[in-house]
């Protein structure tokens, strides 16, 4: 397990920062766009954020895959969820068949899934399921940690060795989701305490929870916090004590989308944790993230503001399972067609008949700046 | 004209309501889909509001068309707009040559675009541009109404027309944008009177203007309405009188949706106040639409929530040309992909092997209610 501690170190050392070269090429290229600055909003960031990730200017978002990671959390014992553990095998095989909100959404815009088995607490013999199993579910984190660091360890190698495969598909953008019921419990755990955020701040209603269960959700944090007593400046030790083997796979996935220099698309609550845990594993991490959506669940807000990123969509969803992120693929994909496809201002002019009417000083153009430019 | 105006208020009164009966179905399918209950956010609220629209539970967006209505304004005389009002000329034709923002959007996505003049301050030739204008742009609103009475109606049909054609041509949706040099300042007038703003709080920066300029365009903003003294409660009069042929245009393409019982969608600020004048002349328009994204101008915000609709993008767009839209015709036929494709909890439960390991009574469902239906 040393060796894989050491392999871990590896890999955060080896994540370089974006290239600014391609970055600055990028944004002047959106200036020389016929269009008003900045007019385009995201869609220009999208852009420029894109080029420090892979180098280009130009890039192509045309295979998209989502890598679902799914486990169990003993903490439902304390009966945190509305929802049965069982729930957590049913729906991993049913996202693997493409039958869930995710499934459907990514057939309807061609994504790619991929849904691993981290951690779940059945036999699954699904032929769809990548088995990647690292134990039978987590411990109950009321009464003591959710696994040992080695454990979390390996989970994070799943989620790694998922994106390096993608990388080696040919993957142009991955997406990071979840299956696992009790999740938002772990994942509001690990939130408040690396935020140093009260518990009720950072902890919504999950799947469906009627108010004495919230309370007592609550209470459970707080408990699970109380006797784990997490080191809020180790996320490997905040992750093994109060989180779970998918939100260390999804770590270990966002990790691997910064080594590899592939853009990684964040879902909902538990995958912004998730990528909150690998920023503040590797700072630079944050440069190849985009958020999604504003995901109902409290908690998100927060943890989005803490990494500064802004979500493309708000659409009121709180289902997981990855199911924000085929939505960003197309704003990303479209932000790709603008800056390699949009006519320049020079190409804008339109030199024939038609510009006539012009009067005579009235360039296509929207500065001072810019005119004095273009002329001639 | 009297003949128009009959036929206008003849149009209104035949606007009916959605049907109730199609959404209660459409309702009733979300709430059996494996799912927990509204964890699909919008998606579900979607293609309810689809369903009235359309009187289908299963709906589908295959034919989109993005409705672009172009017409210069005489205010840019004061010096309103940081660019040049052959402009709109200009842009009028690049967007039916799919040169611009919106028509790379537009061709990335599949979206048709139609470009209308309806009162552009040039002549234009270009064949595919859709001639309709109903004079060489407004008057200067800073001395005088904008257009007479009459002309506001026939741009209004000019609007109500090209809707009527695309239902007519089998489009499932459309989308209504502009292009006009100086439409941000008939806008945000039109919203002050309609909505007793002050003028402060409903006007922006448009396409870049300078601090100086931008007081400019306030100060004109209030002398436009001082002199003309718009009936807040005729929104005819008001736009006639602060508005613009765009703005009359697009306002009678989403009395056209209603009508019609085609779903339309909104795209920026401009996009929007001439919804807000079209829900203002008839309120049960306010069903056949939705808003794309959350555009920049600050007068957007105030105007949406007037509506009571929320945006489905957050991009900080604020390009105008019905950008937006196609990025809404996205999420749209997500939300059908959904309801059609998705599958019932009783569908969702595996009858198979993997299901052994399932605790008995752990069934798939998200409530006591729900799981006692279920039982047998």
């Amino acid at each position: 397990m040393e060796n894989l501690e050491k392999s871990l170190k590896n890999f955060l050392s080896n994540i370089t920062p974006p290239d600014k070269q391609a970055m600055d090429i990028a944004r002047k290229r959106q200036e020389s766009l016929a269009k008003p600055p900045k007019s385009l909003g995201e869609l220009e960031e999208i852009s420029v954020k894109l080029a420090g990730i892979t180098g280009h200017v130009h890039n192509k978002i045309n295979k998209k895959r989502l890598l679902v990671f799914a486990a169990d959390n003993g903490v439902v014992e304390e009966g945190v969820a509305a929802t049965p553990q069982s729930v957590t095998m049913v729906q991993t095989i049913n996202i693997a068949r493409g039958k869930t909100g995710a499934g459907i959404i990514c057939r309807h815009f061609g994504v790619e899934i991929s849904v691993t088995d981290v951690g779940v607490k059945a036999q699954i013999n699904d032929a769809q399921v990548n088995k990647q199993k690292v134990s039978m579910g987590t411990k109950n984190i009321y009464h003591e940690a959710a696994m040992t660091r080695d454990d979390t360890l390996k989970a994070i190698f799943v989620g790694y060795n998922e994106v390096k495969k993608a990388k080696q598909d040919g993957v142009d953008i991955i997406g990071v989701g979840e299956m696992g019921i009790g999740n938002t419990t772990t994942s509001s755990a690990i939130l408040s305490v690396l935020t140093d955020s009260p518990v009720e701040k950072v902890t919504g209603k999950g799947g469906g929870l009627t108010d004495a269960a919230f309370a007592k959700k609550i209470e459970v944090i707080k408990h699970a916090i109380a006797i784990n007593c997490p080191d809020k400046n180790d996320p490997f030790d905040v992750i093994s004590k109060v989180g779970g083997l998918d939100i260390a796979a999804m770590t270990g996935a966002y990790i691997a989308a910064a080594e590899q220099k592939i853009p990684a698309v964040i879902d909902g609550f538990i995958s912004i944790v998730a990528a909150l845990c690998a920023v503040r594993l590797c700072p630079i991490v944050k440069e190849y993230l985009f958020a999604s959506h504003q995901s109902f669940e409290i908690g998100y807000d927060i943890c989005v503001k803490a990494l500064s990123l802004s979500p493309f969509l708000a659409l009121n969803m709180r289902l997981g399972e990855g199911s924000g992120c085929p939505f960003a693929f197309e704003v990303i994909s479209a932000a790709c067609a603008i800056i390699n496809n949009m006519a320049t201002f020079e190409e804008a002019n339109i030199n024939d008949d038609y510009l006539c009417e012009i009067r005579k000083g009235d360039k296509f153009s929207v500065s001072a700046k810019k005119e004095k430019k273009e002329k001639n």
